[in-house]
């Protein structure tokens, strides 16, 4: 069996020999910019370890994990234009680079190539994996229109906004990880549970994500801490809190970002003043501990050898950044 | 064998009852707006005549046409973002009524769609329709992005021209034909040559549809004539004109739409006057004739009887607003 790293090196490799058009320019350069700009080519790399797990062939599973990564790129593309990001891993966004339009219409060609990939599976598993990538992409469209109801909405509750979440980020890895499944031939029952594995797995890493926002340490992070307080974020974090503040408290959380006479410091401070007062970073630690474990038992539940999900386990102790 | 009539009835009723989640509200209720608002379901019409001609099942091929309705209505959504195109079918565009991010992301959702209804066709045929379609919508993302390149190109050439709208418009009429063919069970050249038929008829639609803007009636357009003169727009009227006419008529061609001097009816009468003068309405005329000829002439060359391609026949006929 291929691990982690050999896994990732086969798939880096696979993507640079893809070609695509020289013409027209605008459509087609900003596709391998976006797909040569790093990122940490999470959900591939699961897809093939879960075909690997199973017995498949990797090599076989690439077109697929190409597709998924395609197709979580192209959702950076759109995101960042409705989100007005200009930056991404650290580089201008393709919406900032070439403007909205070009972010439109590449976006749109590479989720078509996204499905020119996945057609590339054998074709008696063509219409099953279909079904779970079209699924799965409609579902991630979903989270990303809750995610931006939610800005504008007073009340958002822990309930709806973990809904979100699982759409927005946590299905694609799931899916990601079926197709995986399927392609390594797992019975039904064990690519249900492989997709829980992986729900599991991106729920605690997005927890951890919002975690880390207010609480890690500029290293952890790559960037600044306490982006989402000054933003007035709607995290799991503020829901929590507000689900518990009192309504004094209630009203710092809301207005605190607002407020021109605090420093970007004092605003910080503030927030995590509450945070503190309710244990929120306690309860949100024990959640992700909860759901980082129970992917982890989902993996004893195949009705595979547990020597063939050594590598699952190591990814989802990378991912969370653990050692166990 | 149903007519044409009969063909788009069962499509709509096909289209009337398919249903789309409640939730959420701003990711579906666009995209039901969009498939409700009309439009003259000329590719899906194609498809399931296509289907039929080679003795394939209408009823069997309406997922696959709705696929290709939907992708073309995802196209609308994401061009009228492009190029600010506030109506669409004498309606508010969606990205008029709900903005772009809305038009974005349920675009977006509707292309997603479109593969899920392509997914429904017979297993054994999926690939092939697959590539078929996904071929096709890469090149309409190409036509896309030539039309938008054009603007701002100084020079466009003729064979450019008819590259970008056979890109633009005419390989999705094509693609529609050729997967109802396939549908059909038709011989592979069968399906070569009826992707041509509906080649030329889209190139000759598109070319009679610039003629119109310039030279029909308000009545058959549907809209003021001259629009396109107004605008500037490099129609296929303009660039053969510049090809052909010396460099002083150019100059005329080239600046009386930003001539603040004139009135519009003085705009629309001065380049009319230039392209009468080197005989453009005649030219084109020629080659609609010349193109919706020779698509005609390639249903006989078709290796099934030839009352079986009547419909086509006549499909071709109501399409350009020709009586034979």
């Amino acid at each position: 069996m291929k691990n982690n790293d050999q896994i990732l090196n086969l798939f880096e490799n696979y993507l640079a020999q893809m070609q695509f058009p020289e013409e027209p320019e605008l459509l087609y350069k900003p596709i391998l910019y976006s797909m040569s700009g790093g990122g940490k080519r999470i959900r591939p790399t699961l897809l093939m370890l879960a075909c690997e797990a199973f017995g498949g062939d990797v090599q076989q599973a690439l077109p697929a994990a190409a597709a998924v990564e395609m197709f979580h790129n192209f959702t950076l593309l759109h995101d960042d234009i409705m989100d007005n990001a200009e930056v991404r891993r650290g580089k201008p966004s393709v919406y900032a680079s070439w403007g909205d339009n070009v972010a439109i219409l590449s976006g749109d060609a590479m989720m078509i190539y996204s499905y020119r990939l996945l057609s590339e599976v054998p074709a008696d598993k063509l219409a099953r994996i279909m079904e779970i990538f079209t699924t799965t992409a409609l579902q991630v469209c979903e989270g990303q229109q809750y995610d931006m109801d939610f800005e504008s909405l007073q009340k958002v509750s822990v309930v709806e906004y973990m809904r979100m979440i699982e759409l927005k980020t946590s299905v694609l890895l799931a899916g990601a990880a079926a197709i995986g499944a399927v392609l390594g031939e797992a019975s039904d029952e064990d690519c249900r549970q492989i997709y829980r594995y992986a729900l599991e797995l991106g729920l605690a890493f997005q927890l951890q994500d919002d975690l880390l926002d207010s609480y890690g340490t500029q290293e952890e992070l790559g960037k600044r801490i306490g982006g989402d307080i000054l933003e007035g974020k709607k995290t799991c974090l503020m829901l929590n809190a507000m689900s518990r503040a009192t309504e004094e408290d209630r009203e710092v959380l809301r207005s605190t970002y607002l407020d021109k006479s605090l420093s970007e410091e004092q605003k910080i401070e503030r927030v995590k003043a509450v945070y503190d007062k309710y244990d929120i970073p306690h309860l949100i630690n024990q959640q992700i501990s909860l759901r980082f474990e129970r992917a982890l038992s989902i993996l004893d539940s195949l009705a595979i050898p547990k020597e063939r999900t050594e590598h699952l386990r190591v990814f989802a102790q990378n991912l969370m950044g653990r050692k166990k």
